[in-house]
């Protein structure tokens, strides 16, 4: 069986999952819609697709589902509207920047029985992947401290960051998640620091540049975040566990591993400087990952349960930034007393 | 323009020009032809194409190149043939086994004017391309000595062994071409010594699986190639420049890129196991690389010529085994008057 | 000049530092004193040197400086008398466990216009120092994130645990005083978790086996510490620091560094399994700088200050695990109007 | 027991010997002969020992051992006077430069029972030791290929490389040494290749600065050397073999091991730049080796023989040079009937 989808929003990330849709052989690109008609009807040139409304392709009978690449804002009405169509849906993270919005979001989902996979690209990088497998085997023991590098080559357009939710919600979300995954354990308390270094502008905006997390689990197991918006080397993208058995960790990625060395010393080049061409992997394997799930009706993962506690993750560092302590997860997003409602299909 | 491709053989490396064509915006595969028809239909029914024989392809109007991947005793009557019916031809190496069958067959494709580019991949890697530039920047000033090791994971069949002219002519022709690429000068002598380490059945065969080689230039530069039919950690292939400013080297690499630390060491992943996931990204330019020569009528790179003397070398490697001494390229070869006969265009 | 060595107590870290003050050219080491006769008898059969009583040595006109590794709760006292002798004093971290006791100290060395160095050896580890090089010629720009991990083989026998202060004051405290010497402005605010994964006897004796720390300082500057009493990887000691303009870090430190490759991958040998071999270059090091400022009559660093800051740091570490808040260093440090006062000579 | 030295030399090794027998607890250096006095008087000086002449070493009662630094042109007869003498005797390589005259001296040795062990200070190397381990302890399988990477920062004066004998006795015997020590069989064959690139001065003094050297084995093993007298980024000192089960390598080693990234790439520090700062353990550990066999009256090693077949080996890569063609040891060497003559105490 193939699956039919329907991309919604042909931006940056769009391109990123039409291509993935296309390179799919159990993928077909059959109609994109975007308020922008041109960026959707260059897609649709490059791939042979139609150029739809987001209401033509709701109500489509040749499309099995969709990729929500749109604004964040519109994030949680999609879901909900092609939930209740009956498609199955991948959404790019966020689902919504409110916690209670996307609570309300996720009833209507588990209510429909709608199959929901949200964009956390990054369990689908080889190499963090490999890292998962190698814990999963037993390899380092018991999981027992996690250490997140995360950083941008440079900050992105200060008009972003105002309607981004801030650098927890935007940036830091992904290693939230991150730190999730690899823990294997939920995490009960967040303790941040934030402040700005790179661009005062940011700080105008009223977000941060440069942060610090440290999260620990109800069995005292730590994990620790380290953001920051600018990195003159690269994206720079490690993770590392250490467990009672060893440790394990991913090296960062470069587009060239050559080394010159002369009398100043042996150098490598840069890293990769874009998130796109350092995750290219990562984007083919999410989309097939769900096409995977949409095909045998199984379960998507990451899940709308998923996407709730990284956003619920991201309040907490706020508020730990601004309250100076440590905020226990259940201040921010309750207690999740049948976790299955949020969880998706 | 869109460059149409007929694909001659549909074999293993058949298929990783069919999805290398494929994947390029400005070439489009038209047809295959093999032998075994199974084969064939399968990369039709893969990527949309026709069957055809190869009489078919050759008078065909709606192709403009072709990519010969058919056995190697076909190689020099196939671009004869089509260079005569104005094709523009890619053939993977070797054009033949034999250095005066391959000047006859040069001589023919530069009297028709026709477009030839011999398959020479590692050209097109992107870590070896990285150290060519480098090179050519002038980072490490003169070139003084090359350092290849070049090792297969595993030896082929003896069967294919008896068929491929030898360790020289099959394996080592990779590294005499990537040799002269960076040595920026022509050989002038070749030193070599070869054993059988590996498996006795290729002896037996005629052949060696271990070998050393020395060249050196008029100039008196230095290029050394290690290579063995065995390597239990992967597929071994790194290139080493040295020169009066510096050094440059190209890595190996692996699949996955993370380590494992615990009280046996630090421990990476294995090498990449094969040729194909090695060279995927060379395999993609090498074509594009092509498809540009044919666009833009330019001489295409590496030419007949390369292929010829990449030849030269392995055959006067092998004298220089059997007779224990260092060997001219100009007693293999002859003199090349007029190189130009042998370029293609 | 030669400076003339008085050692007070010959255990584990006294035969360290008498190793180094007898290969230092310009130091000899004329006595040692320990309560366990036979510890000391050892030491001067081996360097020729006297065993005296402490107060032999403390009267001696033929000793100019003492090395104090006796127990923690002896090194206030020592320092205050030896400082009345007119000696000048290396004495190991920490000074004391009670910050204000540290305090009282200073002040007696202040007034005797005495000599003071405290044993921070990792400040003199020639790979740590070079770090501190890069950064102090401006190479990665203003520093804005330092990352250290530091973790033992294997935790100390519970009873030492019992008497160290526990883990910030005993292991965290070098990370501290790292954290300082690297940041370039002081630490405002400390916000720590920890908890106990290694062993229950450790939380049995009220101590944490694995922590982690964020430093800030008024600027906005970060810090982040882990720390954890195994890894069975050997000893592990990384630091890296961000800065507006690049980055740097130091590597971990193997015995051998020699790599095997076969069908598991490629395997480095473990880390150093103790502190002693990995920092050797640091304590012949650190000796020597203590040297050189007695001969120079020049201030000793790290300093008085440097002890009981780095003290203050880890009692408001502490105080942050406990109350699950950021914890200002001036809570516990109270606010040093005079700080030339705890600086020593 | 303590062995009690005589230095013979007090040039720039000679030193390094005097400093690894000062810092041996069981040897002690008794006395320093050189011609030019103020070189004797120093190293008298710094390890409180007698200046004496070579003819009271010779005589001395209080002597056991001697280390022979002095010109190459002296040692054989050194070693012959000193093992009528009855002293063990340390000689730096090579014994001589001609073979037949090593011979002479080595049956001479063999005739008073001598200790004779020669300088063959890379065997000792923690690294490459380890690297003899691995391989000893059967982890690669049975070894095929060893490679072998050795350049030089510099080049010595012309002056120098007039009386050394030229590349391939003063520096590539350290890697014909290196080669037989881990291909645990001996050479049967020598090629090589030899050209001026570096400074032409050398040429004109009769000698090379950059040659390639296969060796091979009666089994088939390989061995390739590559040497330059130039390498801008460092003493380049590699090691690598390849077996039937996999591979070891030894890195290049650095003082300082850090690491920037900036805008530039990563960029290590260069390698050591001077063979006695690279190869300082070696030192201390080839000198304990000859007191352990000393005092234990067992054979030294590596042995006279040792010296005598890397020095073949030299002669035999000149003599491929000049003729253009694999030369058998045995042509240079002739048949050593009997290996025990030559191979000392």
């Amino acid at each position: 069986m193939t699956v039919r989808f329907g991309l919604l929003g042909a931006g940056r990330i769009g391109k990123v999952h039409a291509k993935a849709i296309s390179s799919n052989p159990t993928a077909q690109l059959v109609a994109v819609a975007d308020a922008f008609e041109k960026a959707a009807t260059d897609i649709a040139g490059q791939y042979g697709c139609d150029v739809r409304s987001i209401e033509q392709i709701l109500s489509a009978t040749d499309i099995d589902a969709v990729v929500i690449c749109t604004p964040t804002d519109t994030h949680a009405d999609l879901i909900e509207q092609f939930s209740r169509a009956g498609k199955a849906i991948f959404c790019e993270k966020p689902i919504d920047l409110d916690v209670e919005r996307v609570k309300a979001c996720l009833k209507v989902v588990d209510a429909e029985g709608a199959t929901l996979m949200v964009g956390f690209n990054r369990r689908f990088d080889p190499h963090f992947m490999a890292v998962h497998d190698v814990i999963a085997r037993g390899e380092i023991g018991t999981v027992e401290m996690v250490t997140i590098v995360s950083r941008d080559p440079g900050a992105p357009p200060v008009d972003y960051i105002k309607r981004s939710g801030g650098i927890f919600r935007d940036m830091t979300i992904h290693d939230f998640d991150m730190a999730r995954f690899l823990l294997g354990e939920e995490i009960d308390s967040v303790t941040a620091q934030a402040s700005v270094l790179v661009d005062p502008a940011i700080g105008a905006a009223g977000d941060y540049d440069s942060v610090s997390v440290m999260l620990s689990t109800a069995s005292g197991k730590h994990a620790t975040i380290s953001n920051s918006r600018r990195a003159t080397y690269g994206y720079d993208q490690r993770i590392e566990v250490h467990g009672s058995k060893g440790a394990v960790s991913a090296e960062n990625q470069r587009p060239v591993s050559i080394e010159v060395a002369n009398a100043t010393g042996y150098t490598r080049p840069p890293l990769h400087d874009f998130f796109m061409t350092r995750y290219t992997d990562a984007y083919a394997r999410e989309i097939s990952t769900f096409v995977d799930a949409v095909e045998s009706k199984s379960p998507a993962s990451p899940s709308g349960l998923d996407g709730l506690i990284a956003l619920a993750l991201a309040d907490a560092a706020l508020k730990s930034v601004r309250e100076g302590r440590a905020v226990k997860v259940s201040e921010v997003l309750g207690v999740l007393a049948d976790k299955s409602v949020f969880q998706g299909r």
